[in-house]
């Protein structure tokens, strides 16, 4: 039966899903677009429900998942136009969304016998910020992001927006500067922490395989005790008049670097 | 005399030009901010006035500036805390704004003798990008940005803010599809484009020391007309199941690789 009320009960606590308090209550989230309910389908994430409007979902791609989803037993809920364009966030919506479960998880689920690449964000607050650092740590085959302090949410929806599906490729861990500190001192894997008062430059290091990149957070740079976890600070090389450049490009121009040392460039998709 | 009535023509005026079509209309800009304003001041931007609620504004430097501008004949306006912060598009501000009249340039007013590193951006519409893409280009030593086609607003409050005052180190200029084109033909400048569909990697080209750095639109990409006028092509690597990176990213990827090529990294602060 088609939903075909926008004050529907379901429908509203859909729609609820945009704020931060709701996604944490509820562990939940809210994603819509065809590329990125495909792509959080095709990498496992934890799909509760579709939402589904006839009307505006016309690409083959879109009613092949619904009747995947339907077979997997996963909720379909069919709405009317006008209840799917209430919940939408985008204009002239493609009529496809879906409600999943969020999938966070603890310093101590990490396997750091198959490390390899990540990046740790100290309170990280812009969400732009976050999902630019999640493409870009995608597209080098980084393996996650370990988020510390208090945190722009990785659910947010600029954030998965800036992320373009890449959220559905990473781990993303949560610990507090608490937890994170104890983690690092009980582990062997390398950091390399990024700051503009260091000495090195970011291109005269060798980066090991399992490494930790360390951003500090957007207003206050590298903080003391995280610098003291580093066994290594880089910087990078400016010129202009800018002291610093945007986090989200400081990560991904070492992240290069790395990906670029690591000859993973020449496996690439072509 | 100090304006304390929010309703003010002038106020009014100075507080309209957040939107575009006022500041096209005006080719004024307004900037807020300390540091904004004090780099603004530095770096030559014309300001027309500056706004100060001394209630606000307790740094010395700020203070200082309102001394010099004075001394310059540049208008200082007065405001109560009410006005001051009916203007501001900041929570907290810190008492100094300023309206600036905006410096674009044609194509023609380019230096092609002492070129140096530019970026051109076709048809760019996300502010945040613009601003990042200039922060970037300042802290590597470029010179400008050409701007082709329809275009964010450069002195869009969000393009500014990204560009962390970057904005007043390059020289920005403005030129439709045609003529880019034309202007591009007919001068020997070496331009390179990105592109996701390119064969080369961008870390095997050499880099001339005068260079367009040509990326195309967060939408459409590479444009088949820009494409035919570049020298060469370079796509960035990546394994992940992104098939592109964000716009300032990728600028960023390529423009730290001329960089490192150009060795002005050894150079830097440092």
């Amino acid at each position: 039966m088609m939903i075909s009320s926008t004050s529907n009960i379901r429908i509203k606590s859909i729609r609820k899903l945009k704020e931060k308090k709701e996604r944490q209550d509820s562990g939940l989230f809210y994603i819509e677009g065809l590329r990125i309910v495909i792509e959080a389908f095709d990498k496992g994430a934890k799909i509760k429900t579709l939402i589904v409007n006839y009307d505006l979902l016309k690409n083959e791609r879109g009613l092949a998942l619904v009747e995947k989803a339907n077979e997997q037993g996963i909720e379909v809920l069919e709405v009317s136009r006008d209840v799917f364009e209430s919940i939408a966030l985008k204009q002239n919506p493609q009529g496809l969304a879906a409600v999943a479960a969020q999938q966070l998880f603890k310093l101590d689920e990490i396997d750091t016998r198959d490390f390899g690449l990540w990046t740790a964000l100290d309170s990280i607050a812009d969400p732009g910020n976050l999902g630019t650092v999640m493409r870009t740590m995608d597209a080098v085959g980084g393996n996650g992001l370990i988020l510390i302090g208090p945190t722009v949410d990785p659910y947010d929806t600029l954030a998965m927006r800036a992320s373009m599906g890449a959220l559905f490729s990473l781990k993303i861990v949560k610990a507090s500067a608490e937890e994170f500190a104890r983690w690092k001192r009980a582990t062997s894997i390398p950091m390399i922490g990024s700051s503009d008062k260091a000495s090195e430059l970011y291109t005269e290091v060798e980066y090991p395989r399992d490494l930790i990149l360390l951003m500090g957070s957007e207003r206050q740079g590298m903080q003391e005790y995280l610098e003291k976890l580093c066994n290594q600070i880089v910087r990078i090389s400016m010129v202009g008049s800018s002291d610093s450049l945007n986090l989200s490009i400081a990560n991904a121009v070492i992240l290069y670097e790395i990906f670029k040392q690591s000859h993973a460039g020449e496996q690439d998709k072509k």
